[in-house]
């Protein structure tokens, strides 16, 4: 198995300080938003857009009747979407080309396949959730448990749509995954070390 | 986190395996069919009957009409079925209470919820399980991956509805889980190694 690391995660779980602290123990890359600069970069458009295409809602616009059409679909955003997955398949691609590296969502474990990746789906209680999204997140710090719920739904909701749409797989499901990890009752510090111990032994 | 570590495992994806190594490396108790035998010392049921109460469908005897009722439901069967699932409670929190322990299956990271216990899940892709079956159990070497992959599904479908049936949770679902661990391209003995580095750490 290749030191590639592919990391699916459920918003607020922890999987980016994970992947972060996988990447510094085993002195490899770590790839998260740089995919999304770099699409950026090549395809002049916003980051905010093209971060809407990676993990929103896929929002496709039919015409209302087959035989009659009164309203024709936009091919424009079809072709933008097209240009946004192809620019994040050759990105992915050619960072895994570089070297040993860890991969933070983007469903890089289906993008390398071939690589045959270690591929990891961290994950949480909504409880814990709630808590480590209010402690990192400076703009969640005020909001009600209620309305971190929602927003925390609200995300997973969007990654496991693009994920399911991109891949025909389902997210998070853990047949998908090597190893599944739930960061409720386990300190992320202690799995960065032991996921590097097994990764380096492999 | 206690040392209680519990595992749920998908039939042939080497759950057994793994919890004695573990509890060998740990240096404590491992608990299996040890459970099953020490039911059928206190209750004086066969050996066979108490492993399909324990393992296998749940079969429930009800009156052909309600108003009417033509045939009684077996009161004795569920008697029996009441007897031994209290005692498989009162074995797995005996053994907890012994000490540090691995339990593989019978739903213990249920019964042992309070006691806090790492809990944790193994699973393989099928191909991998039939090989291992294969491999591993005398009377599978013979039988065709069909007849193979036929047996573990009807292991597994048995296992999932006595889980769900006696805990109201999924079988197998991570959340219910700590550490998933899918074994089919990571070795035994590596995940054993490191999981104990783990749990001797926490």
């Amino acid at each position: 198995m290749s030191r590639i690391i592919t990391i699916g995660r459920e918003f607020g779980s922890g999987g980016r300080e994970l992947g972060k602290r996988l990447a510094e123990l085993l002195g490899i890359a770590y790839y998260d938003n740089e995919i999304v600069s770099e699409i950026v970069k090549r395809s002049n458009l916003a980051e905010e857009y093209v971060n809407q295409i990676l993990e929103k809602k896929i929002i496709r616009y039919f015409p209302i009747t087959v035989s009659h059409t009164l309203s024709s679909p936009d091919y424009s955003h079809f072709d933008v979407e097209n240009r946004v997955y192809s620019a994040k398949i050759k990105v992915i691609k050619e960072m895994a080309e570089k070297g040993d590296c860890v991969i933070v969502g983007r469903c890089a474990d289906f993008v390398l396949a071939e690589k045959n990746p270690l591929r990891i789906f961290v994950y949480a209680d909504m409880d814990k959730k709630i808590e480590r999204c209010r402690l990192k997140n400076e703009e969640d710090s005020n909001l009600s448990d209620k309305a971190l719920k929602q927003k925390i739904v609200k995300v997973d909701k969007g990654r496991a749509r693009y994920y399911e749409f991109f891949t025909g797989n389902r997210w998070g499901d853990k047949k998908n995954y090597d190893i599944c990890v739930n960061t409720s009752n386990l300190p992320i510090k202690l799995i960065a070390e032991n996921l590097a111990h097994t990764i380096q032994k492999l």
